[in-house]
C-alpha cells in the first residue's frame, strides 16, 4: 500500500496510533514514505529539540521521565525518541516502552518512540531526524531525542538538537575522565545525576575546571546536581534548559540551527542516493567486477583500486566536461 | 613533498620512524600517500587481526599490555592500533602512547599507535584499516586494535578483525545490561576483566546465558576471567584468541574475512570519491543551490529536496541510459 490520506487525516486529528504507523512507515522506507514527510513538511511548527546524551548506567532514561514530566505539567505536549544502537529490542517494542516510560505514557501529550539500528534502512541519524520532524507535525511543543554515546551517529543525531544536555554520574578516576572526554564541546548544559554518591562534588570541580578550560563557547554552560531516581534537581535542570533557548531564540542562532539541520538532512539523502544510483548502474558490470575480484583476492589494494575505479566510472556514466559545461 | 622511495627503503629495513612517518602521510591523506600504499600491497602478509572493544573504565588498555607482551614472549612482532574517537590528544601523541604502553613500548618487536578522529580526514574506519595495512606490511605477525565503544564507525572497525574480544567488568544491574546490550553477536571471545570485584560470578552466569540465547554462532564463544591489573587470566585469554584463529584457519572463514575486509574498504573508498566528484561538479550550480535555499529556508523537506536533486543530477551529468548501455 503506497500513501493513504485516511491514515493521515487521522495524524493530523492527532490519532497516537496513527502517527505511531507514520513513523513505521517512513522509518522502514515503505512505499510512499515520502509522500507523508512532504505532506507533514507545512504542518511543522519549529518544536524545540533537547538532546540528552551520556554514557548506560547514568539513569537518562529516569531523568528524561522526570523532565517530561515537569515539561507536561508546564502545559507542553512533549514528544521523546530514544536512540538506541546497540539495541536488537527496542526498535518497535511498544509494550516495552510503555512499561518503561510508567504513567507518563498515558498522557495524551505524551508520545515515546524508541529507535534501534535494525529495521532503519535509512540509518539511524536518517531515522532520528525523521521521526522529529514527523513529532513537530504531530504537534508537540518539546521533543527530547535520547542517546547513549560518543559514535559517530550518535554524534550527528546529537549535533542536530537544539540543546545538548550531558548527563554524567560521580565516578572514580579514570571512569570519570572516561565519561568526559569528547562530550565536553557538545554540551549546552550539564547534569550529574545520583549526585547522592560519593564524589559528586569531586566531578562537580573537575568539570567546572575542564569547562573553564574551553574557549570555545560564548555560552556559560550550566552544571546542574539532580537524583532522578526520587526527583531532586529536575527543576532546575529544566530551568538550564530552557535559559539555553532562550539564549538559542534571542540570538538568533535557533533559526542558524534548524537551516544547517535541513541542508545536513538533504545532503545526507542525496547522497544516499547518488551511491545508490551509480552502483546500480556499475551492477554486474564486467571491468567493475573484475576490479573487485583483484581487490578480494589481494592482487590490487583498495586505494589504488577505488582510483580505478573512478576513472573507469567517470568515463563511462558521467557526460563528459565540455559537455557537462554546455548543458549548464 | 610526495612520495619518497628512500622513506619507504627504510620502512622495509623495519625503521620504526619510517612507520610512524608513512603511518602520518597516510592517515593526514599527504601528496603520495596512495602510492605508499600501493608499494606496500605485495608486502603484506596476512597478519592476524585482533579486535578489543568495551565500555570505557574497564581495563582495556591494561589488559592489551599484558596480552602483547604475552604474544610477545611467544616470538611474534606485535602491533597495536587504539582507536579513540572521542579523544582529542591521542592523535600522534607519541610521548603520551609511550608513557601509557610502559617498558613493552621499547620492544623492538612492539609498535604502538593511536588514532583520534580529528586530523584523520578520511575517517576512522580508513584510518584503521590504513594502520591494520601498514603495520601488516611492517611485518607485525599479530595486531591488536582497540575501540571503546559501539558506535557505528567502531563497529566498522571491529568487524573488519579477525577475533573481536569483547571486554566487560563485573556490575551491577542497569549496567551489566548496558554494557552488554548489542555487543554479544559481535565478540568471538569474552573477558571478565576486574574479576575479584564483587559481582564477578553473576556477570559470568548471565553472559552465558545470554550467550546460550544466541542460537546465530556455531563457534563456541568463550569467556576469560582475568585481573589485568596483576597479569591473571591473560594466558587464558589468549589461548581463547588463538583458538579462535585455528578455528578460522581451519574452515576457511580466515580468507573469507579477509577478502571481504579488502572489498568493503575498496567499497567505502570509491563511494566517497564518487560523491566527491559530484560535489565538485555541482558546486556553485545555479539550480542546486536554489534547492539548498528552499531546505534551508523550510519551504522545502529534505527528502523532496533530494528526490527532485537526483533527477536534476541525472539529467545533468550521467550519460543518458541507452547511451550507456552502448558504451557498456
Amino acid at each position: 500500500m503506497s500513501f493513504d490520506a485516511a491514515l493521515l487525516g487521522k495524524f493530523i486529528n492527532g490519532e497516537k496510533r496513527a502517527c505511531a504507523r507514520i513513523i513505521s512507515i517512513v522509518e522502514n522506507r515503505r512505499k510512499g514514505f515520502e509522500e507523508y514527510l512532504k505532506q507533514l513538511q507545512p504542518r511543522a511548527r519549529g518544536a524545540y529539540v533537547i538532546g540528552i546524551t551520556g554514557p548506560p548506567g547514568v539513569g537518562k532514561s529516569t531523568l528524561i521521565n522526570r523532565l517530561a514530566a515537569e515539561l507536561l505539567k508546564d502545559g507542553n505536549s512533549v514528544g521523546v525518541v530514544a536512540v538506541d544502537p546497540s539495541s536488537p529490542f527496542t526498535g518497535g517494542a511498544v509494550l516495552g516502552d510503555r512499561i518503561r516510560m510508567g504513567e507518563i505514557s498515558m498522557n495524551s501529550r505524551f508520545y515515546f518512540r524508541s529507535l534501534s539500528s535494525r529495521g532503519n534502512l535509512g540509518g539511524l541519524s536518517e531515522a532520528a531526524s525523521d521521526v522529529v520532524r514527523i513529532l513537530d507535525a504531530f504537534g508537540k511543543d518539546v521533543i527530547i531525542v535520547e542517546t547513549v554515546g560518543t559514535g559517530q551517529n550518535e554524534v550527528d543525531v546529537i549535533e542536530s538538537c537544539d540543546t545538548v544536555v550531558v548527563v554524567l554520574m560521580p565516578g572514580t578516576g579514570d571512569d570519570i575522565q572516561a565519561q568526559k572526554a569528547g562530550i565536553l564541546e557538545i554540551g549546552n548544559v550539564f547534569a550529574i545525576n545520583k549526585s547522592d554518591r560519593d564524589g559528586a562534588e569531586r566531578t562537580l570541580r573537575e568539570l567546572q575546571t575542564m569547562l573553564h578550560m574551553n574557549p570555545m563557547s560564548e555560552y556559560e554552560t550550566r552544571i546542574v546536581m539532580t537524583k532522578s531516581n526520587i526527583g531532586e534537581g529536575i527543576s532546575d535542570l529544566k530551568d538550564a534548559i530552557l535559559s539555553h533557548r532562550d539564549y538559542l531564540n534571542g540570538t538568533g542562532k535557533m533559526a542558524e540551527k534548524r537551516s544547517a539541520r535541513n541542508v545536513n538532512e538533504m545532503t545526507r539523502l542525496i547522497r544516499a542516493k547518488i551511491i545508490g544510483k551509480v552502483e546500480s548502474l556499475m551492477d554486474s558490470d564486467r571491468e567493475y567486477m573484475k576490479i573487485e575480484g583483484d581487490v578480494r583476492g589481494g592482487r590490487l589494494d583498495p586505494h589504488s583500486a577505488s582510483a580505478r575505479l573512478l576513472e573507469y566510472i567517470d568515463d563511462k556514466l558521467f557526460v563528459s566536461k565540455s559537455k557537462g559545461e554546455r548543458n549548464g
